[in-house]
């Protein structure tokens, strides 16, 4: 008799995004000449790079013909790919990152869950509150966790809040915890965290035995200087530390799908008996295994954002999509609202007036002012009276929607 | 203290054909001078097809400018593509599998080894031996089996030989299961089921409220008019079955990347407490939580494989790579050598001469004859004594082949 994962059945309900699609879909139908600004699901809007597009035509150009041609690849991704990040996102930023410890993938959200795969059941798991999804259901569907909870939890996981009081910077857990995830700049919240506390979490992980799982998929939207864009600028995370990165928000890839993940080859895990094991093998395994590489063209494109015209239109794209933060930050700012983030990142993270829940503010805004965000509250319980709008979307709609929400609370 | 997934440990040594590269490469590098043709691993030579590099080329110009640019798509898929597969692979053969019920990724490597997550680990898995490494290093890793055994089997797997006193379709199992691997078209062995044999599969999924999982990857080469393409030709499969199809052998997508799983509306499997659960709703929550859609620019060229031209050049794509196999059959079969496949399929299963073993063949045959073909031991006990060639390779290549292997066993 096949018996299904049982597990999944403590997932509440649908993951976050396709409900708020839904509810968007349901009033666009009712209400087909609304024009709808979506700050939602933080997908980009501007096109690909032409640095970019040009070496993606060129890799489409070669699969043409036999003599170019490209069957299979490494799984872990073309050396030449691979050397570029090492150089361009880590040694030139002073981490000791080496081609081989660089894994190519077709997105982080896949990396952030089925790097659980290497893991036993028994770790004790920490998640920022609010966070991505992503972190926690995978950690439900792989079976870490109980029953979720009235508050938004599920028991099991070790929640970390992130709030107001805190600035949005948890503190470290007061039980033993084995597996970190820390989102830096931080999605939803848009905080990213200081050199001072990356260096207490990686000492924490040092003393611990416990493992970061660093995903700092917006580091390009980094503005401050003093802030870190890579876990591996702190000494000590080399032994305690995977860090993913991604090409969705700084080259515009959500529909092209690339990115990758760091493991150093001096990071170790426990197995059940006490030995230490290598945790660059594991994941070298599971990368050969169950995966077979990223399609020839998009890496050859995701290389081109390596290129001086590549470095340079993307950062075009950045600062692009960092003034719309800035808009959006004045803008509520003088409406009289509270916002955090859009400063290192291109969340805004506000707070709802007077008190509105988060799915109240949600749908307030959907149907009288047509705009869509994400409800705090679906990232977790200390979500709950926040609301996440991103800054990517067109100028004019920026500013439309600028509009709309100072009307809107006034 | 972070622990890694024990069931890691059990794995022997490193996936099959990384090992077999290591071994060329070893060769290669002390013998720079030889030419060395590969019938190893599987992997397409020749290039994309017109109709579908002309639809990548479009797509990557939409993705060049902003009104056409596309973020996020469906994690399943577009509709575009879902419903050209739905149409021309499965109504068009009268099976009745609707659009929805297709979810595009990037490799059935990928699917066959991910949908063990929403499988529980009670299942008893069953796989035909010899078989593709993937169904059963992923099940090690899941954690449905003991130690590896001196057989090169894993306890708690059920193993279906398929030889040549079955005719490589294997029988029933004589304990209940409830995870079914059958490949047909077979890797390794090249071997099609018939209908006769896969009824029999389904009433046996019907009766013992098991699942298939149904790997149809090659179904593209099937030359016997009475060998079925998908599980769901045959009657009742929809309440038993999972399929899992791939772009890479037939439009030549080993490099590219795409591929797709049906999971039926009507397939169910049960909970721990006897329940009834939709596994096609499982399936979505894993697929659109841990997956973020497969890239536009692929997925433009994969809809174009069902184009009047992209049809016709996929069917001289795979009729080349045919010859080939037939070409490798007469040559083999004069030479005295015993083969089986190539008929429905692009992979030859020879029986090494003289009862030597698959890896001294495969040693002998790269040292002497400058070739690399694939151990038949490394996929399963039951390949002990035989050797897979692939037919994928130029012409020029494939007649070199069949002289060096005529001179070797002369």
């Amino acid at each position: 008799m096949a018996r299904i994962n049982d597990s999944y059945l403590k997932l509440k309900a649908g993951y976050l995004f396709p409900e708020i699609a839904r509810r968007v879909r349901t009033f666009a139908e009712a209400h087909p000449n609304a024009a709808i600004i979506r700050l939602g699901i933080g997908d980009v809007t501007e096109p690909l790079p032409p640095a970019i597009v040009e070496a993606m035509q060129r890799a489409v150009g070669e699969m043409s013909r036999r003599e170019s041609f490209r069957g299979y690849g490494p799984e872990q991704g073309y050396d030449f790919l691979r050397e570029a990040i090492a150089e361009h996102d880590f040694r030139a930023r002073g981490c000791d990152i080496s081609a081989d410890e660089v894994f190519v993938s077709d997105g982080s959200k896949c990396d952030t869950g089925n790097i659980l795969d290497i893991f036993g059941i028994e770790n004790r798991v920490a998640v920022q509150d609010p966070v991505y999804p992503v972190y926690v259901d995978t950690n439900v569907m792989a079976g870490r966790t109980g029953a979720a909870t009235p508050e938004g939890r599920y028991a099991g996981l070790v929640y970390l809040p992130c709030t107001e009081a805190n600035q949005f910077s948890p503190a470290l857990p007061d039980e033993p915890v084995d597996l970190i995830y820390l989102c830096s700049p931080n999605n939803p919240t848009g905080t990213a965290l200081t050199k001072s506390a990356l260096q207490g979490w990686v000492d924490y992980a040092r003393r611990n035995d416990a493992i970061i799982l660093f995903d700092a998929a917006y580091e390009a939207y980094i503005t401050d200087a003093e802030i870190p864009h890579s876990i591996y600028e702190i000494p000590g995370a080399r032994d305690v530390a995977i860090e993913f990165r991604s090409f969705s928000k700084n080259a515009g890839f959500t529909g092209t799908r690339c990115a990758y993940t760091i493991v150093p080859k001096t990071l170790t895990g426990a197995a059940a008996d006490g030995g230490r094991h290598n945790i660059h093998a594991l994941w070298t395994r599971r990368h050969t295994t169950k995966f077979n590489g990223v399609s020839y063209p998009v890496q050859a494109g995701a290389a081109a954002a390596y290129s001086p015209e590549g470095r340079q239109q993307i950062r075009e794209l950045v600062r692009f999509y960092l003034e719309n933060a800035s808009l959006l930050r004045s803008g509520l700012e003088r409406a009289g609202i509270q916002v955090f983030g859009g400063v290192n990142a291109p969340y805004i993270w506000l707070k709802t007036p007077g008190g509105q829940s988060s799915w109240d503010f949600f749908d307030a805004l959907l149907t009288q002012a047509h705009l869509v965000g994400t409800p705090g509250s679906g990232f977790g319980s200390c979500g709950e009276g926040y609301f996440r709008l991103s800054a990517f979307n067109s100028r004019q709609n920026i500013e439309e929607a600028l509009a709309r929400l100072t009307k809107f609370v006034g």
